[in-house]
């Protein structure tokens, strides 16, 4: 409940005295329940005044009275319109929401429901709580880091020249199943040779040919957090081309991790990295931000692009990926998340990354 | 463009002139064109008196354009109010949404750029037209059910007793992937012993032991359309019970796939089911309905339950899936999805459902 507290710390003048908090992610955040309802009613309503209460779906009881929290729950057949009633009481006024995670249709009903008269936006707020992780965080996006190096290594095992992209993808989804992930972050990105220089690339059943590049971008998530981790290798042998991009790729993001500290702007930090690209020539082809914000969501605040004048904090944890990508001839980037502490950079993913030629 | 022709003919009366259609499955359905947004806007707007304007991020452009429609692209840095309002004009007025599947944030926006004076939910006349499944969408979801039991046959070659609920989900995905499935349809259920009863089970670390059912429902995903198949197997031995519920399993779900034709509604056939059960002595153990419509979602109408007297059609694709379930014990669910015929049901998945002892 201390997220609850900070959450009310937050913003006092633009946070409604209730709230209704309908992202999964948020409410698992809140609450430690989790629960994906699909077109079935979850909400936390927060309140300036008192305790929380959970609203879910009767089947839902068990794992939500967990919580120790207030739980009201409803079956299908009744629907959640008494239940979110009983839980907000009679009070009208404005309600705050995250816009993005309620849709029309709900909105409609609880508005009725509740005699809402303003919808407030606290996403922003929300966001921005998020955005700093506390101590479990670290522990569980740490594990979730370590736990994505082991599916790298063990997938690689069974590495060879030959097999298809979408073999690989499989490899790394069953070695991921095997430690213990809950699932993949995202659909796994393996791209080889002049693939690999596609930004929007999908795996697909070509095989993996010797003297080409293989791009591997993954993650694994782990009670509700993500990890996400990018390795480029040269297969079978490697020409110096392969060498000399790959290692002023390498350097721009050592030059990145370097200079981050309390203080940096995303925007400073992102073109710390480009500036060592264009140095060693590659400038043009770095055609993406340097990273983005990793939690309970791959991709969340800050996003560490030239445009965001955000200053990293200690407890933000991040991506840090610049890339070289060269079309019809491929794509080298490597990606490591690390949290912003008063002393710098602590990475979580700790997969080798001296230029590798696998075979 | 058939389809959107349909929709315009559908219900005359209660469709605005002018609809937009975000659910990325209807996005597809419309126009053969596939894209997740997440955070981005993706709309494909529909006119009663002109041809439709589909609008996507600029990287998406190619793809879209692939379609043959007309097509607004926006820039990240742009957002898409310009292309929106190019893509509608001047008009103000009702307009026609999938409210589900339009946010609160996205609906202010959209409101004000286009003068929307009505939100009308189009949803239902969606869901009703998905409902009857054309040629190619017949066609596609055979092709999805066939996959699956090349899966699960591959995947149960390397099935032994002791190996874990886990790694047998694994071995499913792997096998997915290397049948061309672009996905799983959703996270797959492998659930054995005392754990086959549960509704809400979660496949786990604990081994598939000797002498234990074991359920496994899964499907996959291909061009957008999904399977779903469930079947039952005894391991390494079985006794008198477990053959017992499997034949009373298997002869409501048979009941259930002779009763299907055009004319019987939804709660007929679910009754067959649960009738055949009862008779049985296993009514009170079959704790759901007995199926639900399958397409460009795995859980779309018409659901077949004992309260939907929604009549079944010709073209309509449904899963026929009673379950017995003894807390404590374990649980029996047999699951074919087929398509309503003029002659009845035309069964899509053909895993062999004699009783069988794996070992």
């Amino acid at each position: 409940m201390d997220r609850v507290k900070r959450f009310w710390q937050l913003d006092r003048a633009h946070v409604p005295d209730r709230v209704l908090v309908t992202d999964p992610a948020t409410v698992g955040y809140f609450t430690g329940f989790w629960c994906q309802p699909y077109e079935r009613f979850v909400g936390l309503f927060l309140f300036r005044d008192r305790e929380p209460v959970l609203v879910v779906p009767a089947l839902e009881r068990e794992a939500a009275e967990a919580t120790g929290l207030s739980v009201r729950t409803y079956t299908d057949a009744e629907g959640p319109e008494n239940a979110v009633r009983e839980a907000v009481g009679t009070a009208r006024g404005p309600l705050g929401v995250e816009k993005h995670a309620l849709t029309l249709d709900w909105a409609e009903r609880l508005g009725e429901w509740l005699g809402v008269s303003r919808w407030v936006d606290v996403a922003p707020q929300v966001r921005r709580l998020r955005m700093i992780k506390d101590a479990q965080e670290v522990e569980t996006l740490r594990k979730a880091a370590l736990v994505a190096d082991r599916v790298l290594e063990a997938a690689l095992q069974h590495f060879r020249v030959g097999m298809t992209e979408l073999d690989l993808v499989a490899e790394l989804e069953l070695q991921a199943r095997r430690a213990g992930a809950d699932g993949m972050a995202f659909s796994p990105l393996v791209l080889s040779g002049p693939r690999s220089a596609l930004p929007h690339g999908v795996p697909g059943p070509n095989t993996i040919e010797p003297g080409s590049l293989l791009l591997i971008d993954f993650g694994i998530r782990i009670n509700g957090y993500h990890s996400d981790i990018t390795r480029t290798f040269a297969v079978g042998s490697a020409d110096e081309r392969m060498r000399r991009v790959y290692e002023a790729v390498l350097a721009s993001q050592n030059a990145a991790l370097e200079a981050i500290r309390p203080g940096i702007t995303c925007a400073e930090l992102d073109r710390v990295a480009r500036q060592s690209l264009a140095d060693a020539g590659y400038g043009p082809y770095f055609t993406h931000r340097l990273g983005h914000g990793v939690g309970l969501a791959v991709h969340e605040p800050p996003s560490v692009d030239g445009g965001n004048d955000v200053p990293l904090e200690p407890g933000m944890v991040i991506t840090v990926e610049p890339g070289v990508y060269v079309p019809g001839w491929g794509g080298v980037r490597i990606e490591d998340m690390c949290r912003v502490t008063e002393r710098g950079a602590e990475v979580f993913t700790g997969y080798p990354k001296a230029f590798t030629v696998l075979s």
